[in-house]
C-alpha cells in the first residue's frame, strides 16, 4: 500500500475506507494525482478509468442506482468538473448517493491565469446535497505561499485537518443518509506525486447505516381515510425492484375499491394493476363523454410513491381533476406533482402499508368498470398489432416479449421510455430508467454503469438520439461481455413528430427532428461490439433468435424503422383501442 | 416569416435580429420549439442543428472566436443547459461572446416533479457575464396558473414586458460589450407551437458597436519608465492574428532592450522575436550556472498581453524572479499571472504600444546574449532531429513544416500545443486552440465552428484522447470539405509520462496514461471523412503529400506513434539543447 504524502488526499482517502466508500471512477489528470495514487495502491478499492467525465459520471451513478450505496468519481481541476454535472442533477432528482471529488487549484492560483483552472467551489450548487470545501494543507502551502507574498493561511495546521474530516464526515454522512450527490472540493499544492509507505492518520472505521424510520406515527387517522374511502389510486413512480412485499402487494390487488397504476419503472407488478397508464386515459380524451368518464376514474383518495412519473397523461388528468387527497409516501421528499399535496408522510411505503393494511376489501364498480376496460384495450392492441406494418410500435412489442427472464432492462429516454409502457413487460425483469432529469445525455453510461456488479445480464434500449450522444459511454473497458444493446432506429428524434406543431418542412426534420443517416455499425467495431442489423420483421426475428445467448463479446442489434409512419402508428393506436 | 404567438419568445428572437445576433446554434427539443420557430423561420437568422449540446455550445465558441461577435446556442429545458457548462466555462476565460438561450418551464412547474426540469436560473453563475431570467408572460401564464388555484403572478403583462426587454438589452450588451458568455432563461407555458403571420412588436434595429477607449491617459510615465528600462521583456499570450500593425512589431523588434517572447497561440512572428520559450528555459534550469543565468534574464520591466499563457516554465521563472514592474495591456481584465502585477492598462495594446513609441533603440547586451541562445538552440534541434527515431518530436516537426501557407491552425490540449510551441510556425498561419479553460473537452468541436466562415481552410492538429472525448464534434451537418484533421495517436495520454511520479505500472498505464487502442478509422466511416493513417516517417511523408488538396470530403491524417518512447525523446531534447 501507497499513501499520498499529502495530509488532506490521505484523510480523504482514509475515510472513503472507513465508511465503506468502495468503487471509485478516476478520469485522468494531473492535479489529482495525489487521489489517484491514494486510490489505486490501496486494495481495499476498486478502481475504475473513464476519460470523458460526462461519461464517467453516468456509469458511477449506474454502479451506486444498483449498489444502492455512494460511488465516487474522481477529476482533475479545470473544465473536467462541469462535464460532470449532467450526471449529479440526475443523481440530485433520482436520490442517488454519487460522490464528486474534484482536485483544485489552490486558492490563491484561480483567475489568475493558470491552466486548468476555474471557479470550483460550490459550482455544483443549485443541485447538490452538500459541498465540501477543503482547505490546503500548511505544510504544503506555507513555503510556496510565502514565497510569493502572499499571507493567506491564517489557520494552524491541525485546525484545517479538523475542519477538513468534519467536512469529509459531514459529505460521507449525508450522500448516504439521504442519498443524495455531494461534492468534495479539495485543493493541491504541488509537488503532487510524493508518497509514503504508511498512513500518517489513523481513522476508525464507521459503519454509516441509513437511520431507521422512528415510526412512532398514529396511523389511526390514515387507516380511518383509507378504510372510508370509497375510490382509491395507488399510483406509482421509479421504484427499484421488490420495493413492496408480496402480502402488500397481494393485498392492494384484492382491495375492490383501489386502483394500483404502475409504471414500467415501477417494478411492481400484478395481475390486478394496471400497468400501461396512457392506454386507459388516451381512449378517455378521445371520447364525448370525456368529462362524465375522467369523472368516474377521478379517485377520492391518491396515494404515490416511487420517483417521477413518466406519463404525462396521468399528471394532467390529476391535475385537472383532483383527489380529495394525495399523500406522498417516502422517507425523505415530497413533489406536489398535481398540485394538491395533502400529507407527506416520511416512512418507507412498505412501512406505511403495513400499517394501514389490511382492510376489509369488497368488489367496487369503481374497480371493476376500470378491469373491464384494461381487458379491453389489451384486446385491441393484439388486433392492433396484427393490422399495422412493421413500425416502432410493432417492434416494441417483439422486443419487450423476447427479454429473457430475469434481465436487468434499462430504458432510454424518451421515446424508448414511452413506447415501452404501452406493453406488458414480465415481472421478472427490472427496469431502470433516467427519470431525474429524463436527459438523453447518459442512458448508455449509466446502463453499463449498472451492469457491472449485477448477477444477471443487462440490456439498454435505446433510440437513435440517445445512442449517439452517449456514444463515448461504449468507451469502457470494463463492459461485459453479456451487455446487451438493442438500438432502434427512426433516423432522428421520431418523437417530435408526435408533439403538436410538426409539420413535414426541412426546418422541422432538421431542426427538431434532427434527421440523420447515422448506423451504429462502425461504432460497433471500434468498441468491440457484435453487430447486427434489422430492418423489417424477419430481420428482427432472426436478429433476436440467439441475441442473448453467451458471447465473447457484447452484442448491438440494431433496428431501423421507417422514419415517417411511427408517429402515425402511435396516435393510430390510441384511435384504434378508443 | 412566422412568428411565435409567446410574446417573450417573439420578444427575445427580435431582439436577437435588432441587435445582429445572426447564427444560432439549436439542439433538438421541445420546450424550445417557440425560440426555433421564430429563429429558423426568419431568413435574418442562420441556425445550425446539433445534437449533443456539449458539442453545440463549442462549436459556436469556435464560431464566435472567428467572427469576433455574439452567437447563441439555444437548448430545452432540462439537462440540456448543464452540458453547455465546459463551453461556457472556456468562453468566460477566453473572452468569447457566447450568448446561452435555454427554455425552461414556468417557475411553479418546477421541483414539483416534472421531467426535463431543473434549476436552471443562474446555474451558469460562477462563469458567467450575465444571467437574464426572463418572466412568463401573463397572457400564457394566468389561465393555467388559475386552474391550479396559483396566485404567483402579481404583475402585468406591460411590467413583464418591459422587465423582459431591460434583461435582454443587458444580456446582448454586455456579451458585446464586454466580450463575455451570458445566459438568458426562458420559461414558456403550453402550448408551445402556435404561430403569427406578423409579429406582435416592433424593435429598433441597433448597432452595439463595442465603445471605444477614452484614451485619455496621460502616457509620458509609461513612455518615461519604457525608455529608462535597460531590461524589458514582452510576454504574448493568445492573441487573434494581426493584434499589433506591422510598424509596432518592426519597433519592437529594432529596440535592443527588448526581448519579445510569443507564444504559438500569440500568433504574432518577427525573426527578432524568442517563439519557443520553453527552449530558452529549460537549458537554464538545467545549468549549473541556473541563478546566475536566469538573473540575466529577469527583467526589469515586464509587458504582458494577450490570454492565457501556455508555457509552464515561463510562469515559474516569472514568479520566482519578478520584474519590478508588471503591466498587462488589455482593455478588460488583467490577471495577476506572477503575484506582481503594478499596473492594468485597460487599452488595446496597439493603441498602447503607438503611445509609446518609438523609443531610441540601441543594441544591448540583454538582447544580444539571448538571442545568441535562440541561434544555438535552433541549430541544436536540427541535429537532435537527425539523431532521433519516429515520435512524437519528429512528427510535429514534420507536420508544421507542411502545414501550407494561410491555413487556420487548431491545436487540441494539451500535448499538441505543448509541442507545438518547439518548433517554427509559418508567420501567415493563424493559430487558436482552447486555453482558457485548456480542456480536452472541446477542441474538434470547436475547430469545427471556427471554420464554418473562414476564407481559409482549417487544420486541427489533436492528440488521441481530446481526439476520442470529442468525437460528436464530427456529427455535423456542416463540416466542410476543406476541413483537415491531423490526429497524433500515441494509444493515450502521452503527456503524463512526462510528468513527475510516472512509474512503469499498470496503475500508471491505467489511471494516468489511460492506454487504449483505438483508431480514428471507424468514426471516419461513420462521419464521411477520407482517413489515411501513417506509422512511420514514410508513410507521414506520403501521408502528408496531397493531404492539403482539393478533396470533396473532409480527411483525417492518423499518425501513430510509439507510446513508450516519446517522453523520452522529449525529455532528451531538453537535454540535447542545453
Amino acid at each position: 500500500m501507497m499513501y499520498s504524502d499529502i495530509p488532506s488526499a490521505q484523510t480523504l482517502v482514509l475515510y472513503f475506507k472507513s465508511r465503506g466508500v468502495k468503487h471509485i471512477v478516476i478520469s485522468p489528470g494531473s492535479r489529482n494525482a495525489p487521489l489517484t495514487i491514494g486510490f489505486t495502491k490501496n486494495p481495499f478499492f476498486k478502481c475504475y478509468s473513464i476519460v470523458d467525465e460526462r461519461c464517467a459520471a453516468f456509469f458511477a451513478l449506474g454502479m451506486a442506482q444498483q449498489l444502492q450505496e455512494p460511488v465516487a468519481v474522481v477529476c482533475t481541476s479545470g473544465s473536467a468538473l462541469l462535464n460532470y454535472y449532467p450526471a449529479v442533477a440526475e443523481a440530485f432528482y433520482s436520490d442517488i448517493p454519487l460522490i464528486v471529488v474534484s482536485a483544485d487549484r489552490p486558492s490563491y492560483r484561480i483567475d489568475i491565469g493558470d491552466g486548468q483552472t476555474i471557479r470550483q467551489e460550490n459550482v455544483l450548487e443549485r443541485h447538490i446535497g452538500y459541498s465540501a470545501n477543503l482547505k490546503q494543507d500548511v505544510s504544503h502551502a506555507t513555503e510556496t505561499v510565502a514565497k510569493w507574498g502572499k499571507t493567506l493561511l491564517t489557520e494552524t495546521q491541525e485546525e484545517i485537518q479538523e475542519y477538513n474530516e468534519r467536512q469529509l464526515v459531514n459529505a460521507l454522512q449525508i450522500a448516504r443518509w439521504k442519498s443524495t450527490p455531494v461534492h468534495i472540493n479539495i485543493p493541491f499544492e504541488e509537488p503532487l506525486y510524493g508518497v509514503l509507505d504508511a498512513p500518517m492518520f489513523q481513522i476508525t472505521e464507521k459503519k454509516l447505516d441509513v437511520p431507521g424510520n422512528s415510526n412512532q406515527e398514529d396511523w389511526s387517522d390514515y387507516a380511518s381515510i383509507w378504510k372510508t374511502s370509497g375510490r382509491k389510486m395507488i399510483l406509482v413512480g421509479v421504484n427499484q425492484p421488490n420495493a413492496l412485499q408480496n402480502e402488500i402487494l397481494q393485498s392492494l390487488a384484492q382491495d375492490g375499491n383501489t386502483l394500483v397504476f404502475t409504471e414500467t419503472t415501477s417494478n411492481l407488478h400484478h395481475p390486478e394493476f394496471f400497468p400501461s397508464i396512457d392506454s386507459i386515459i388516451a381512449p378517455i380524451e378521445k371520447s364525448e363523454n370525456r368529462e362524465e368518464l375522467f369523472k368516474a376514474l377521478q379517485p377520492e383518495l391518491l396515494i404515490t410513491f416511487g420517483g417521477l412519473i413518466v406519463s404525462k397523461k396521468i399528471k394532467a388528468f390529476l391535475r385537472k381533476y383532483q383527489p380529495k387527497e394525495h399523500w406522498h409516501i417516502d422517507p425523505k421528499k415530497a413533489y406536489d406533482t398535481f398540485f394538491c399535496l395533502s400529507k407527506h408522510v416520511k416512512v418507507n411505503p412498505s412501512d406505511f402499508f403495513k400499517a394501514i393494511l389490511p382492510s376489509e376489501t369488497q368488489k367496487s364498480a369503481y374497480k371493476t368498470k376500470w378491469q373491464a376496460v384494461k381487458k379491453q384495450y389489451e384486446a385491441r392492441r393484439e388486433a392492433y398489432l396484427d393490422e399495422i406494418p412493421f413500425s416502432d410500435f410493432t417492434v416494441f412489442d417483439k422486443v419487450m416479449q423476447h427479454i429473457p427472464k430475469g434481465y436487468q432492462v434499462h430504458l432510454a429516454n424518451s421515446s424508448t421510455v414511452r413506447y415501452a409502457q404501452l406493453f406488458p413487460m414480465d415481472a421478472s425483469l427490472k427496469v431502470f430508467c433516467n427519470r431525474g432529469t429524463s436527459g438523453i445525455d447518459g442512458s448508455t453510461s449509466t446502463a453499463v454503469g449498472a451492469s457491472i456488479h449485477a448477477e444477471e445480464p443487462t440490456l439498454l434500449i435505446t433510440g437513435d438520439l440517445s445512442f449517439f450522444y452517449d456514444s463515448n459511454g461504449l468507451w469502457n473497458a470494463n463492459i461485459r461481455p453479456d451487455f446487451r444493446i438493442i438500438l432502434i432506429n427512426n433516423s432522428g428524434g421520431g418523437i417530435f413528430r408526435i408533439l403538436p406543431g410538426k409539420e413535414d418542412t426541412d426546418e422541422f426534420s432538421t431542426f427538431f427532428e434532427t434527421q440523420h443517416s447515422y448506423t451504429a455499425e462502425h461504432l460497433a467495431q471500434m468498441y468491440g461490439f457484435e453487430y447486427c442489423i434489422a430492418e423489417n420483421k424477419e430481420e428482427l426475428i432472426q436478429g433476436l433468435d440467439g441475441f442473448y445467448t453467451t458471447s465473447l463479446r457484447p452484442k448491438i442489434l440494431e433496428i431501423r424503422t421507417p422514419r415517417l409512419v411511427n408517429n402515425k402508428i402511435l396516435l393510430g393506436y390510441f384511435d384504434f383501442i378508443s
